[in-house]
């Protein structure tokens, strides 16, 4: 007798199964990847995400193996926090591998880690799974879906994947792989939903480094090219087009020294020996053979491209006729900081190109015409859109409607939705604890919707504390009320109102219709009356009532 | 002798004489529009933005009148804070003043402000000044472009325009009225450049209208269209396809309620009379003959959308067969909430409609295209480029080069650099205050780079407040300390962190190495290290010492 399968997407911050989602039969489960995300702009103060991973941590030898599809953060970011709650070996690519390591030196983890390098050549057992990683094209070199032989029949993962003819590093898209899948027969797919809204095929690589090309072509001065760091793919594009061009490049931020160094020595970025040089060094050559790959795309204020926006880059100033790309598009709730950074190029007279202006950028996903290709080459017969927003997975489920799988095969779910496929059947069961660990500082989860509530109230109107020493036999005020006001209002402009407020709180403490017990009550009433009435602020309010 | 034409963009966020301009010449000046900005994302608990007038306040005789454009926030929603400090007489056309009356009403400024209504066919004349309202195509109907005649030339100023062959309020652009200027000459142009990025021409509103005509065709259900408040044009296109498809229509919202009655009172709505109904009486009627039009396209958490979203509203439960219509893009910086928003509305199983899957919206902005057939026919000596981002200003002023402007006549400026026109020469002279005043409740202008630095501060780790009281012959400690904390931990379970801190502050007061004037900042700086140590966060401290 079998028992179900199971799959448990786990974490995502709005998203399904971007970050972490689990392969379960009887004792044993793997994971495919492990990422974080970031903040949105209403979770104040927190510095990233991870997923949620009480399941695990409430069955703990559960776990077998993490397989990671690529090297991204948000697929392998999570690893440094998860790794110390739930220990399993890690599966990874060869580049994949790199940059964990990286991660994981840094968080002092990496000698306690088992890795394990796999290749698309590799099959790995594990209790009932017989893993097959397969190649896919994504914005970074040495990505892979997997194919998991389970007792109850074959599910297809295909990590992050769009289907390029001519991708940046030349690897096509393993078509033979997913036919043969699709031959054998798929129980189930799940399958990236990134871009399910937008009609038509992602462009390749190709246009970008076309569009790189003419640029480089006219550009009488320096030529920088701004990325992300892990986009490695792209770089090696900018390798390719300096080299061509006859420019000497530079690495500039140190997420990007970090990934180009690891991404060189591994052989996953190729350039000439003398054609590296240390940013130090551009002094050397003239400003026609100079190109710069640094980070910034998405306006972080701390970045190497905004940095040199603002002028305020140590070993970068731009001046005319410097050219400067910025090959990405902003990250949604990212708008405001790349426009803000755009416009202070602009300001700078560089010549600044962005995807408005030119093709300098191209996605990593497979849009509608890509995902339906790859519903009909590996026609499972029971689909889960993952790696999207809501929306994103009805309308990725719509295309396999379209495709001509049965709606009731498709599963448009939640995080921490447990789906069992027994034989011939599926259907939701229980839902586990899922969704979003807020790290903020050393602390994971401690940050919940109270503190977060909090830090709103503050940052709309500040806080107000209010301070006196009551004889605590007469109950007289013997010392204060002192105040003390931050994001209320200019403290010095208002030098009047505070002093109102103080006589305010004495008025009441000596108008003797105040309990002693209620006091700090009944200040608080008060003085949050009067200062709205004043202000039509609410500052959050605390009196502090020592008795002496 | 002739005295230098001065033109003085004053407001706008980020943005260049979208909100506010003065055309000045010698004792006089009128400015065109006095609006609003919304703040960015890190303007934190700010309301809204309005222009400085400091210039005007210097200056008290200099304007002589408010020029409205058309009745967009951004254009008039200052009036009742600039009002009061700069009294002038207004002059509108009839569906502005509408809604400037319902602003002023609110305000209790309306019996103070002379408002006079202007038409495509008045002709003011104003000091040295003769003003020519044009009609221009926008997302309002009643909007207008001005020719200013001077004694130095002719200034022209768009307003906000495209060149719609099928508006919604069927008038056509004024073509005649523009090349009639050109012919006969034109001193300087100041031209909208909000979609100075997009290249073509603007689609017509026609396309909506089919869009709309194919979704109230196939919708089963009832209709809910979103869109803005003030885009009344888009109101009567809803109005008309509701019509031809025999729903009634329900308007739901405050700030839509208020404009569509104006707007129909004044006839730039036109609806059969037994069409409208009140939401409440919709139960009278099936789902398909019922339409809603409403607001919360940006994802406001209190818009009527964003409520019937979070099936939180009133009035209107949405289920399975309605069909939600975005009509609006997303404003940057209103991403994240907008994709919440529709995220939820999937969540509920409506049929929702956006801008990625149908054309349900079109800009009402002139795209490049359309700049250039501006310039062409205005044929201007001068050209500044206004209402843009920076970038936006710099790709205007090149579709100027491009249509042989010199670059030399062409003035990409920010706000508050004046330009001065003499006979046959023009140039940058002084900087006049400008830009970004906040207002937050009843403050203007009061918060400024302070207070928005401790919002940012408690927002991202909050405060401690210790308090104690110290004997002030002794410095003994004879109370405390206390302390109250919030958005730094989840207090309930940090007690002990809280104890240690508190151990930490009695032991330095106990051990006789502070000095008693020092205290508080010997307090601050070991509370500090010891909670960054344990919690890498840095909330705000501050010790409070009573001496009693």
């Amino acid at each position: 007798m079998t028992e179900p399968l199971r799959i448990v997407p786990l974490g995502g911050v709005g998203e399904v199964g971007r970050n972490m989602t689990l392969i379960e039969y009887g004792d044993d489960a793997i994971a495919i990847d492990c990422g974080l995300m970031f903040p949105e702009n209403d979770m104040l103060g927190i510095d990233l995400v991870i997923p949620d991973v009480t399941y695990l941590l409430d069955n703990p030898d559960l776990l077998k193996g993490i397989f990671l599809t690529h090297g991204h953060e948000d697929h392998i970011g999570a690893l440094p926090y998860i790794l110390p709650q739930v220990s399993a070996p890690l599966y990874a690519t060869q580049l994949t591998r790199g940059l964990i390591e990286i991660k994981l030196k840094e968080a002092k983890l990496l000698s306690k880690t088992e890795i394990n390098t796999i290749t698309t050549n590799s099959v790995i057992e594990i209790g009932p799974f017989t893993i097959e990683p397969f190649h896919v094209c994504h914005s970074i070199p040495d990505a892979v879906g997997y194919a998991i032989y389970t007792p109850n029949g074959l599910v297809v993962h295909t990590g992050e994947y769009k289907f390029d003819q001519n991708p940046a590093d030349g690897r096509l898209p393993d078509f033979d792989r997913l036919r043969r899948y699709g031959d054998e027969g798929v129980l189930v797919l799940l399958s990236d939903s990134t871009n399910a809204e937008r009609p038509g095929h992602t462009p390749s690589e190709q246009i970008v480094s076309e569009t790189f090309d003419q640029i480089f072509d006219q550009a009488k001065g320096r030529v920088i090219v701004s990325t992300f760091a892990s986009n490695i793919s792209r770089v090696q594009q900018v390798i390719n087009t300096a080299m061509r061009h006859n420019r000497k490049l530079a690495v500039v931020g140190r997420s990007m020294v970090d990934n180009v160094k690891m991404a060189l020595a591994l052989g996953y970025l190729r350039a000439p020996e003398d054609m590296m040089v240390h940013v130090d060094d551009l002094e050397d050559y003239p400003d026609s053979q100079i190109a710069i790959v640094c980070t910034g795309t998405q306006g972080e204020p701390t970045s190497a491209l905004v940095r040199m926006a603002n002028q305020e880059h140590r070993q970068v100033s731009l001046k005319k006729g410097d050219t400067v790309i910025l090959s990405a598009t902003a990250i949604p709730g990212n708008e405001e900081l790349v426009h803000r950074t755009l416009n202070n190029l602009f300001r700078l007279g560089v010549d600044v190109i962005y995807q408005s202006l030119m093709p300098v950028h191209v996605s990593g996903h497979a849009s509608q015409e890509e995902q339906k290709m790859m519903l009909e080459l590996v026609r499972p017969t029971y689909f889960i859109p993952i790696q999207g927003e809501y929306r994103m997975l009805v309308l990725h489920g719509r295309l396999g409607e379209a495709v001509g799988i049965p709606p009731e095969n498709i599963f448009v779910i939640e995080n921490g939705q447990v789906i069992e496929f027994e034989e011939d059947i599926a259907y939701l069961t229980e839902r586990v604890p899922s969704g979003q660990v807020l790290v903020d500082g050393l602390g994971v989860g401690d940050v919940g919707s109270v503190v977060l509530r909090d830090r709103h109230l503050l940052s709309r109107d500040g806080f107000v504390v209010v301070v006196m020493a009551l004889d605590e036999k007469t109950g007289q005020l013997i010392d204060g009320p002192d105040i003390i006001s931050r994001g209320f209002v200019y403290v010095r402009d208002s030098e009047e109102l505070i002093e109102e407020a103080k006589e305010r709180v004495i008025e009441l403490l000596e108008s003797g219709k105040v309990h002693r017990d209620t006091a700090a009550t009944a200040i608080r009433d008060s003085l949050s009356e009067f200062l709205y009435q004043r202000t039509r602020r609410a500052p959050m309010i605390f009196p502090m009532v020592l008795e002496v």
